[in-house]
């Protein structure tokens, strides 16, 4: 089959396939991997700071000489989150980390960073990324120009048709139509009662069709089968996150890798518990705990700020209950080989079709 | 392309493409259209007493001598409603009927009407109906027993993996999965907390991996892409529902139509306000006034007998405020044609991909 498209010529890669920007699970080794193979290696840099920012895309940028894209977090520091709010979320993740024998740091709630996007724009130009893609919303205009300016690519995450021809209005390069299925952080940027629930069957030929540029389709796809569908159905691109999370180069620990493999299509929730946005996972104890509260979640970053013990303490210790697991609807037996088997068994299976 | 595959060889039909049984919205003329150009059509016949069931079969019979299937709903009574619920329902919406100037007809609890489907199965067996598909649930083993000793092929509606072991176990023979992204009545019937919500591109892979008989993929399905789409996830055969609610032989009203045609991707809610079972459709006033009235919703056929006064004005009137529109996530642009060209043109669409 061709791969070759406008979208492989515009990043001057081979395959379009993109492994999806994972923070906490992917791993320079990983992004360097997919694009050593020919696709597009995703670093996540979402809230960072400027420093370690610059670490993770210089060890990237050891292991590989190919196009690689840096991922970030468009939205704004929210007004200051509720104090009452915060406190008492606070009080109840005290107790619940007491009950478990969790050490549980609490924090002020002014002492809480925010490292904007901003920050980190100096840094990627400097550093010759030539593709930034983000999502949480769309940078100032100041920043769209300035990356436009240096030929930076730019790709946006929409979650439905009205978030696409925003992006598409900005002028933003290429268009991520981010299905119901996927894994980690909903993108969703527009205020609505609603949480938009498309389905990437549903949302993928609507957006094809909306946007005259290119479209990656995200969510639900796992293999060959995934990535030939989404093709047809009018993107030119596929990203990719559950695909890799077992992967030899991933920092998912052997629990969340077994929930994976082992996992039901509805074995995942979508949920604001762990991070104050939307994102689907595992359920587990931290998850229920937050839920049966009733209490009201803070905001991103306040809330994951108030969770990171947790979050902490089960990566370290390998505990289910109470460490992340993004994953998306199609998770079920990802292969544990390395990256760019993966990836080269991806093509084979499309290839193959 | 080549069509035929196991299932089309098992209804022996043309081209694996089912249209999706739409109570309110197909007619006889419609099944047939289908049936007549190579398709199946689905005489959509749950919830209906047997004289409406053997009239609908019969009209349908005149129309085509092809194979059709016959639509019925596997649900058992539910337990009496709770009176109180019902009546307190019962003057919510007598009152909202009166504020709009609609005759509402009050009923007694005793008086609404339940038809089995047991009570189709002997007009099914006379008429020689080949096919038979049913959703809300299984139908019970005698029953099962009964239609497969006379050669009839079931088809079972799945919404998640362990709906579809489950029908798989029972010996039904055809699986339709269900993605988040179809319009009407969710199939669900396994008791949980939470309403499986799976898009198609994850739920089709999984369900083909898991079953070793034929799966018809339904949900987000509007043109050829998505036909293709849905056979390269691992499905069989396809099923479409909004793709035909806009044809010349559609039940469906012009305010309905129009609202198809124009339709965003997020412009259908889930909602159990109709009938007392989750259903998407795009809202309307009638939703609205139960949803914002925080009262329980009485259970099917509970509160579907409750609204009908709504609907029959709302049909008759053509007011989209009180008729039921379900619809899919994909329905924009859905061709306003007769059956037979909508289906041309589909089988077109897939052939050109």
């Amino acid at each position: 089959m061709k791969w070759q498209n406008e979208l492989t010529q515009k990043f001057k890669i081979e395959y379009p396939i993109i492994q999806a920007p994972m923070l906490g699970v992917t791993t320079p080794e990983m992004v360097a991997a997919i694009s050593n193979e020919g696709g597009l290696g995703s670093l996540p840099v979402g809230g960072l700071s400027p420093a370690i920012t610059h670490d993770l895309i210089k060890r990237t940028r050891n292991l590989t000489n190919k196009t690689f894209a840096v991922n970030l977090f468009a939205n704004s520091l929210p007004e200051k989150d509720h104090p009452q709010t915060f406190l008492e979320m606070q009080n109840l993740l005290a107790e619940f980390a007491e009950e478990n024998k969790i050490n549980y740091k609490k924090v002020s709630i002014e002492s809480i960073p925010f490292h904007s996007y901003k920050d980190q724009i100096d840094i990627i130009l400097e550093e010759r990324i030539p593709v930034v893609s983000f999502t949480f919303g769309i940078p100032d205009d100041k920043t769209i120009e300035k990356l436009k300016a240096h030929d930076v690519i730019l790709i946006g995450t929409a979650t439905c048709l009205q978030e696409a021809r925003i992006l598409d209005s900005k002028g933003i390069d290429i268009i991520t139509a981010q299905g119901i299925e996927a894994g980690g952080h909903r993108g969703t940027f527009i205020e609505s009662e609603n949480l938009p629930l498309v389905g990437s069957m549903a949302l993928i030929p609507q957006v094809a069709d909306a946007i005259k540029k290119p479209v990656v389709a995200a969510g639900g796809i796992l293999d060959g089968r995934g990535i030939k569908a989404a093709l047809i159905l009018g993107a030119q691109g596929v990203q990719l996150g559950s695909a890799f999370i077992a992967s030899d180069e991933s920092a998912a620990t052997p629990a969340y890798k077994f929930r994976l493999q082992n996992a039901d299509d509805t074995a995942t929730v979508l949920t604001r518990t762990v991070s104050g946005r939307w994102a689907r996972g595992f359920e587990n104890k931290l998850m229920q705990a937050v839920e049966q509260s009733k209490l009201e979640i803070s905001p991103y970053p306040f809330q994951i700020a108030l969770t990171s013990s947790f979050r902490e303490y089960g990566q370290k210790q390998d505990d289910e209950n109470f460490m992340v697991m993004w994953a998306g609807q199609f998770s079920r037996k990802a292969m544990k080989k390395s990256t760019s088997e993966i990836f080269k068994r991806l093509i084979e299976q499309t290839e193959a079709i």
